[in-house]
């Protein structure tokens, strides 16, 4: 019988690992630093090479080891496959059969928005359900679609990019993704840093409008909304009408129990939910009408936690 | 071993029943009149009758059939439950369970959209694809999102809605759903109507302003276009612009291998396609541009074809 599994939440600055019981109890966790050189040829090693002396470490036998389960800034195919990924310098590289053949071990690999969202349908925000979508607002906007359990992946892996949605036709600046009018030109604390500064020039009702605009940042807004300025409500409601018109889209199509979110933005608390959720009720068919919203409750760890259900779920 | 499954595809006007071999051969096809009398009280027993005589008029053994798959046109839970059926005037009712009661066999229940995009993906437009999207253009507009061969039935049975996504924040008129802006409301054959009667009332180049504008449809638009009109040319352009944008957002979350277009809309040929790929192209996530576009090709029966695939995959 398998006692463990193996968890890598592979960034772009450090892999994240975690040691876990197969029936989902956090063992350990640690970190290494991801080294990019090379079209980041060492990282998948070094990733083996750590898990491997954990093992030893802790004399784990590999006959105890259910696999690995991993999370990597790409799209990955159902099959484990990377066609490139940006944040880490690779091009293509099969994640699952060169970790695998490094530590003998069974690999499964996702994309890590689409990880950490079914690490919070496990342990966290979305805890309970089966039909969860998880939103991460940080530097840009990932997304995650969980369907019976399940990650919904997609052909080439690209499913669940919640935040290159389209919310605006008219829109004339470029998202990072080359298209105009991306949810994440909005929703990521980039999109509302822009969204400040756009406010301050026009207005002055507000404590940002005395700050560097270009040093504005999402947690000035919401520092400033929490002291209740006026031009902050304003820019945080044109937030959340681009986020709540950009859920309902998603939940048009896969009907979720539950919405989750997570990403830094999501620091500023339970406040951001109320410049989301009306804006969603507006917009929403009325089938999901009343769909329920949270916060992510397992920050950074969300990754491990559910590249450890990608593999203990492997099969099943 | 089980060789027989049956299928049924409960519409408002009548039931359209199937006996299929389990390797996938459809052995008789029948129809009966759907009766919605008293809040559709006799339709699941009318359809046990038939299907119980079929199995007595070709001395087929209920241990030889592996259960009935069943299309209906409502949101249907995973569990087989409907909350209410416009067409066939139900409201709550455990389908699942009770014409499992009625024949003895094990019963699976689909929404018809979802059921007929499985029946696509299996037999017809999508055949040797396992994520794919069905997009219907009926009266209505209908959709089905088949991920990894599995129908995305999320949490209450309404995924899939493609007809209702939002792609005009600007619209005034109301669709039959209640909100303002809904694919439908341009990319079905009563929106195109409507896209015409709107076109002709401010342009007369075209032999559509001869017409009357009430009686204007669907299928004027595209014979007119085949004839190189004008007019019919810029309806169809608006008519493709809807549709690829909503396309495109389908796509950002689902990532599709290929995008099934049928309904009655899809009747005029693979012109429409002509209309709806450039603009899908233009809206769509660079990961998503090049998704295969293909025409439904199985009609009416679709519906059978899905349902019997959903018994035959039950359980898989």
């Amino acid at each position: 019988m398998n006692t463990f599994c193996f968890a890598a939440d592979i960034g772009g600055t450090t892999v994240k690992l975690g040691l876990f019981s197969s029936v989902g109890e956090l063992i350990d966790k640690w970190e290494i630093p991801t080294d990019t050189k090379n079209e980041g040829i060492k990282i998948l090693p070094d990733t083996a090479a750590s898990i491997v002396k954990k093992m030893e470490d802790n004399k784990i036998d590999k006959s105890a080891v259910t696999g690995i389960g991993v999370g990597v800034p790409a799209p990955v195919t159902a099959e484990g496959v990377v066609n490139g990924s940006a944040n880490l310098g690779w091009k293509y590289k099969h994640v699952a059969k060169e970790l695998s053949e490094l530590t003998g071990l069974k690999v499964k690999v996702g994309n890590d928005a689409n990880v950490a969202a079914l690490g919070e349908m496990w342990k966290g925000g979305g805890r309970g359900e089966k039909n969860m979508v998880m939103i991460t607002l940080g530097t840009g906007v990932g997304g995650g679609i969980i369907n019976e359990g399940r990650i919904l992946t997609g052909e080439g892996g690209a499913g669940g990019e919640i935040g290159h949605l389209g919310v605006n036709r008219e829109e004339t600046k470029t998202c990072g993704c080359g298209k105009c009018g991306c949810l994440e030109q909005y929703a990521s604390a980039t999109g509302i840093a822009r969204l400040a500064r756009e406010y301050v020039e026009e207005h002055d009702d507000t404590v940002l409008a005395g700050k560097d605009a270009q040093s504005l940042t999402a947690k000035d807004v919401f520092d400033a909304l929490k002291e209740g300025d006026e031009g902050a409500h304003n820019i945080a409601v044109r937030f959340g009408d681009y986020l709540g018109y950009g859920l309902s889209l998603m939940a048009t199509l896969v009907d979720p129990a539950v919405i989750v979110i997570g990403g830094g933005v999501s620091k500023a608390g339970e406040i951001i939910l109320d410049y989301i959720q009306p804006p969603f009720e507006k917009y929403a068919f009325f089938a999901n009408k009343g769909t329920r919203f949270t916060l992510a409750t397992l920050g950074n760890d969300a990754g491990i936690w559910g590249a450890a259900k990608l593999i203990l779920d492997d099969g099943k």
